[in-house]
């Protein structure tokens, strides 16, 4: 069965073909060989009949005349010329091809007798296909873009993080790497995208992403499973976090599935289920994929304890009663501190102020200075055994500018405890401290309720 | 009854007392100081037996020493000597106090028997008390902040709005103002933090702010209602939007409550209840607050027609599946587009793909340019009657750039149909472009959740 051929070379090749590579700046075709340049280390064979070089490479009339090894070439042609060109990868005899050309089985007709042709070469030969219609593979870490995606994606750097992707469409992939990288939102080990999965699908990626020793966390988004039955089986084995957006939930959500990657989803209320039985964190959008993803990659492992009895240091009242609220609907708790706690912060807090969670921190900060009762309040709650993590809110760019909470960070590292960002404050100056809160591995949120799902999600992978 | 009693003048005074006025930068004394010449156009008193002048303005030693007519005063001193200046307010016959000073109820013991006589002795005159511990008011139309909150506030413009907000909170009123105006968010027309409510509650201000010309929609976070069926009755009556946030509404949250302002909440599931049956949109968070507000207040008037039949026009098909996934969760329609507009989509779109909703421009973009192709399917969009209103979705800082959407944003405008925005794209282009549909009137979101719930609220208030 080829499907089940191991996908590694995609990931980790010496030698990679780019069939349909371009000398015009503004063609998909050129975009790929400039990505490819860009940061891939090993040789690059661009293919194009109509030219003998491009950019300082030798081109090739066809992949049949490149005399060196290959792993696998990336195609970028029309679809209907696609099917040539990879009968030819697959005379050559390459593990695989990356189809990031359109026109398949997303526009009917004509294009689903195509995509059928594609696949049966790829079957009769065993050679493995990537594709058709998606955006190919970004790894941050390795510093590979085989992408059609704009060099624009190199602009903000590619920044290396924990956390993999696998979503089922193209210019959203693109859209969000270029997004989370200008936003500096969070680092990125690969990102794979998948199109109409002739042949490779999400199960082959997971598989190989679950060994990945770059890999933390998978996020994927999902129109459709070729293997529901083996991903399941990939999901309960996996001792990485491993978050689902599902597209095409309702009706006319899989009506929409259907014209994009010509996914035809199955029962989507059994799946959820079976899903979440598997240990999979749903998520119903993006930006919240991202951010359950980015959080679960945070704290790898399972080495936390308790259930969840978070404590709560604010610097106003509303804000810890909101995050209570929230608390309480995703199922976590309001650590009870112990005494000793309690009798560390009263040494900072005014005499008529009880001591009681949410630690309302603001008179105390007034009166000795918010990092010095940063410091005692964070040592007090992550010695406290009562305490399995920490969610801290923090105004930014006020007088007290863009804090350096490395210490904190270090602090709760050492204590074994998970912390939790919310912060609110000046544009300029909250950017700054998201980007050292990313770099220290800290989880940062704008939103209270966002915050304490994506504490929850980590709560219920590692309780 | 004193409670009854218009707080107009709190919001159009022609001349401050400010009791407490500090001479030192660095104190709230100051602050508030700074903040009233910042802006206010009437007369300025302040109060402070130890100057003569601060800031080139007599100062003089007690209120009763003022000459000139003054419509409130604003009390910065300690909670203690406040009963006394409260007291000299009240003889001197002042229509009201803003009490900002904290101290009171919200520390128990002593400080509850010091608001008790603070509510005692404006009961008695019949002199209104705001507050206390309050951050005031803020008004960004007419430029007025009476309050201690930095006049950082003013770095980055006070943005004037539709949006009126009542906060019971003092720390996060303040830090969301900031915030709001430094990340340009929306505009605001008032902010009023009512503190402990000793007398002026939210639903006097509510009053005020239904009658208020320059506020179109109001948006509370209330930890308690002093008088729940005054505030469900001005809720029923209102024509405008209110979006309401409450605070405790959990055990924990609840006791959080009691000791941040002393409230004590009924019960919250009969509360939510009523508030729904009098037309009140729920809001859990506090951005999902400001979400909620702007977007509602982007829309005034109920000439919406329809049931909220949504035409959605995207760049990428997963995004339209997950827009339609969230349409269907929260009660809206995927429109069905009428002949006509599928027949001048048809005009610019390949000829091999079929026009439906969720409309995918991006092929059309690709051979037609992409405002060429937004101007079309607005156009056609806007003019079908099946169509309620627009949700597109747009990369800015792409090859696109930042573009320019005040066209787009006029013919919905001219069709009298509301639109929303849902973008991703790089940090830069992605602000300069939340500003420029900011000052549209065009609420734009970075989820599409959010942006869906909003569009929800809009249909609830206007179908």
């Amino acid at each position: 069965m080829g499907r089940e051929k191991a996908v590694d070379f995609f990931f980790e090749p010496k030698g990679i073909g780019l069939i349909g590579a371009s000398a015009n700046p503004l063609k998909g075709g050129h975009f790929i060989l400039k990505n490819l340049m860009a940061g891939f280390q090993g040789n690059i064979y661009p293919v194009n009949p109509e030219h003998g070089e491009i950019n300082g490479l030798k081109c090739y009339p066809s992949i049949l005349e490149v005399p060196d090894p290959i792993d696998f070439a990336i195609i970028f042609v029309p679809a209907e010329p696609t099917l040539k060109v990879t009968a030819e990868c697959a005379e050559r005899g390459l593990p695989g091809v990356m189809v990031q050309c359109a026109g398949f089985a997303e526009v009917g007709g004509k294009g689903k007798a195509l995509e059928k042709e594609l696949q049966r070469i790829g079957r009769k030969s065993g050679m493995r296909i990537w594709g058709p219609n998606c955006m190919g593979l970004v790894d941050a870490v390795k510093r590979y873009v085989f992408s059609f995606v704009s060099p624009a994606i190199w602009d903000d750097g590619l920044v290396p993080g924990k956390v993999s992707f696998i979503v089922q469409s193209g210019m959203l992939s693109a859209g969000f790497l270029i997004d989370i990288m200008s936003h500096g939102a969070m680092g990125i080990s690969k990102a794979c995208s998948i199109g109409n999965k002739v042949d490779v699908d999400e199960s082959d990626l997971l598989q190989y992403l679950i060994n990945d020793p770059d890999t933390g966390t998978v996020g994927l988004y999902l129109e459709s499973m070729n293997d529901g039955k083996r991903f399941l089986d990939l999901c309960r084995r996996s001792s990485k976090p491993i978050v689902v957006l599902q597209g095409g939930k309702s009706e006319r959500g899989a009506q929409a599935a259907l014209s994009h990657t010509a996914s035809v989803a199955g029962d989507r209320s059994i799946i959820r289920g079976a899903l979440a039985q598997a240990g999979v964190v749903e998520a119903g959008d993006f930006i919240q994929l991202m951010d359950l993803s980015r959080t679960l990659a945070a704290f790898p492992g399972t080495s936390f304890l308790g259930n969840g009895r978070i404590a709560l240091l604010t610097y106003s009242g509303a804000a810890g009663i909101v995050s209570s609220d929230f608390l309480d609907q995703h199922g976590l708790l309001l650590a009870d501190l112990s005494d000793g706690t309690k009798q560390k912060l009263k040494d900072v807090f005014p005499e008529w102020m009880p001591v009681s969670n949410p630690v309302d921190l603001w008179p105390a900060m007034e009166r000795n200075g918010a990092m010095r009762v940063w410091d005692k309040a964070f040592r007090a709650v992550c010695a406290d055994p009562s305490v399995d993590a920490v969610f801290f809110h923090l105004f930014v760019g006020g007088l007290a500018g863009t804090p350096d909470i490395s210490p904190l960070a270090e602090i709760a590292r050492k204590a074994g405890k998970p912390i939790f960002a919310w912060i609110l404050g000046k544009r300029k100056e909250a950017h700054t401290f998201q980007l050292q809160c990313r770099d220290l591995g800290v989880p940062i949120f704008r939103e209270i309720g966002r915050a304490v799902e994506c504490m929850a999600a980590v709560f219920r992978k590692n309780a």
